[in-house]
């Protein structure tokens, strides 16, 4: 066997589909957020418009703090698993503290929002032997995983159509145990999922619902409880999955759930139970950044007006701005080879970092940049992002959004 | 459904075995390591006897200040995915620190151990559709759970055993592509693989090696390389998985391997592409400490004199010390029910923290407790242990190392 060739042969094959990933090389740099200063092509300082800290809450003084004092107090590392002297004060502190922000009586912390989802999904096929998932088409890989994972017969439905969804439940004996698995804010389309809805469907029905809350935790809601606080459905989910890495600005991830479900998951869990715990650093920074969000309404409405403003400003350019009633701002390519070229102007010739969304995070053919505007972004960047967006795709030829984008102008055919 | 009923019965069955988890709740204290604060049951102080962060690495000054200094300068997250701004020069900093103490082209961080097994081993069977993975019967959770996910053909070969893995290779066509997996030190019986000799196996039948070092990177080594550098065998595995939660004592997974391998695990494996990359102070803490402990000889070779006075001194106590070469230092009890008493004891009598190990984390019947003496146990603390373990195996009449532990002796028959 050529082992060596076929690992080469698999990044051929990336490659010549035009959707091989190349990493922006970034510092971080507190003092000059939204900006960083970027280490590969391009000017000296760009301004991030794809981060997925969506409220800068990483940056806030008193979540530094509280990590820094933990690294002081305890070190870097938590020292083993959760059961073998990985459990601190701090970890039970930190699943309290999301078990009150989801109205759920437990949470369970993970070492990632990917682990919760894969590690949760798959350990509900061995505790019901004979369950079956009904899955959104566009979920997240790490649900995908977990999904496949359980070894459960799983049933994809359409996008967000409750119809199809309830014909698939209807196909199945009343007493067999089901789940619906779906998301709250659907990451790169923007869009959210009909929660109380499909909870209805789900009692109707009798099956468990697993909501993955992953990019609204921490900015919908009152206190940001979620799209699920916001449509005051907490309590009608069997699970809400959160992370604490993108709005809440630091590392890590959880279910909050009933107490039984959490103490099985806790027993079950190979992807819980196998796995260092997370550092003592992360989890205070966590729970900082919790407390001092949840009392932060105004941060979540600037963040949401940022949002706005930006959609406005592409539409009145006639930018191909996909449909998004959410903080997520996904404009349009339809190519992976023009996507990665207008991503590359971007970065080098403007110091606007947004970088390319391809196949297999999105579809084939529906290639896009995807904006994040957060609360930190000021008009005057937004109007440098607009100008030089309608300067790029002119150049590269990008329909607006009254159009189809046409495969055709796509070098490739828009079918890589 | 009665879900709530399952998911209790569920928990029942694992409490019915005598192996539900209850976790110790710790306070770490740089100042007082390695005792910690205790707010469980049992006296205000407890020295920890079974962490994994082998060295104490997380207390250094250095590697508290790298993270303390990553977090004031770039706060508490990374941002992003590593394809969506989350790869920062420290990212990649650190890949080269751990390409480089492997002897190998490149590197390739994850979240945790845990994911790079699952995630790497998992790929590997999309790249090679129709690869065969062999695969030693005592591989850790994550390895096994990333050759399940694979989708790959496996054959499990009994541990250690060379004959019963050429017998499996043998039984293959030459042509087809083949895995070995197995572990450096395998981390609950403390003993080592014999990593040469499976290499010449790999030659001779035309296989690839994985290699999990989660054990051994830091402490084995002339530098810390693990077991693979102090055999001189780094260049003959393709692929070297590590963790920099252990000896490192900090939080993050890794493999190292050649240019070719890690672009295409980069470029394939979902467990990498799509979860945000580790924080900034975690990644500057990790550097620091890899730094500092690849000059640090003294500190294993001070490492290795605890657990050889350790294991002297338990065997002069004929308690029933399990064989190890390593700096691991099992005591076995052979009973799930047992082993939790004689730890609660210890806890609450002692002051003296070592988590009872039972199935599934080991076999049953082989219930244990495990220890792990690091460079800050003093004599003192060693005395004081084993005059704890020797009182309280003799009140719950545990057998010597001398005898095999006879099932009957475990209330449950040692069968759960
Ligand atoms: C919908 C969704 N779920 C889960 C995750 C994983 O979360 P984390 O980054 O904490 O691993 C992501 C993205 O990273 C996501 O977009
Ligand atoms: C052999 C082995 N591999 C991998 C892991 C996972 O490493 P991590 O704790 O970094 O997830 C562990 C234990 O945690 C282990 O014992």
């Amino acid at each position: 066997m050529h082992y060596e060739a076929a690992f080469l042969s698999a990044i051929q094959k990336v490659k010549s589909e035009g959707r091989y990933r190349v990493f922006a090389r970034l510092e971080r740099d507190k003092d000059i957020y939204p900006l960083a200063r970027n280490h590969g092509p391009g000017p000296e300082h760009v301004v991030i418009w794809c981060g997925n800290d969506y409220l800068g809450q990483g940056l806030r003084p008193e979540v530094i703090d509280a990590g820094k004092s933990a690294l002081d107090r305890m070190g870097a590392g938590s020292g083993g698993t959760r059961n073998i002297s990985g459990t601190h004060q701090l970890h039970i502190a930190l699943e309290k503290e999301l078990s009150s922000l989801h109205n759920k009586e437990a949470a369970l912390l993970f070492t990632s929002g990917y682990v919760s989802n894969s590690a949760t999904l798959s350990t509900l096929g061995k505790i019901f032997p004979d369950l079956i998932i009904f899955s959104d088409e566009n979920n997240h890989a790490s649900m995908i995983e977990g999904i496949r994972f359980s070894g459960s017969e799983r049933k994809i439905f359409r996008h967000n159509d409750l119809d199809h969804l309830e014909e698939l439940l209807k196909a199945e004996r009343y007493d067999r145990p089901k789940l619906i698995a779906f998301e709250s804010l659907y990451s790169m389309d923007g869009d959210f999922g009909p929660i109380n809805e499909i909870c209805d469907l789900a009692d109707q029905y009798g099956a468990m619902t697993y909501l993955d809350e992953v990019h609204a935790v921490g900015m919908y809601g009152h206190n940001g409880g979620g799209v699920s606080q916001q449509d005051h459905a907490e309590k009608r989910l069997t699970i809400i999955e959160g992370t604490l890495a993108k709005a809440f600005g630091c590392h890590g991830g959880y279910i909050a759930a009933s107490k039984a479900v959490i103490d099985a998951i806790r027993s079950y869990a190979a992807g819980f139970i196998f796995t260092t715990s997370l550092p003592p650093a992360t989890v205070s920074a966590a729970i900082a950044s919790i407390r001092s969000l949840t009392q932060d309404n105004k941060i979540r409405l600037r963040h949401q007006e940022r949002a706005a403003r930006l959609k406005r400003m592409l539409r009145e350019a006639e930018l191909p701005l996909m449909d998004s009633p959410s903080h997520i701002v996904p404009v349009k390519v339809g190519c992976p080879v023009l996507t990665k070229k207008i991503s590359d102007t971007l970065m080098v010739e403007y110091g606007i970092y947004v970088q390319p969304i391809n196949y297999p995070t999105v579809p084939k053919g529906t290639e896009r940049l995807r904006l994040t505007p957060n609360p930190f972004h000021t008009d005057k960047m937004m109007d440098d992002l607009v100008l030089a967006l309608g300067e790029t795709f002119a150049r590269y030829r990008v329909a607006n959004d009254r159009q189809q984008v046409q495969p055709a102008q796509c070098p490739f055919g828009g079918k890589l």
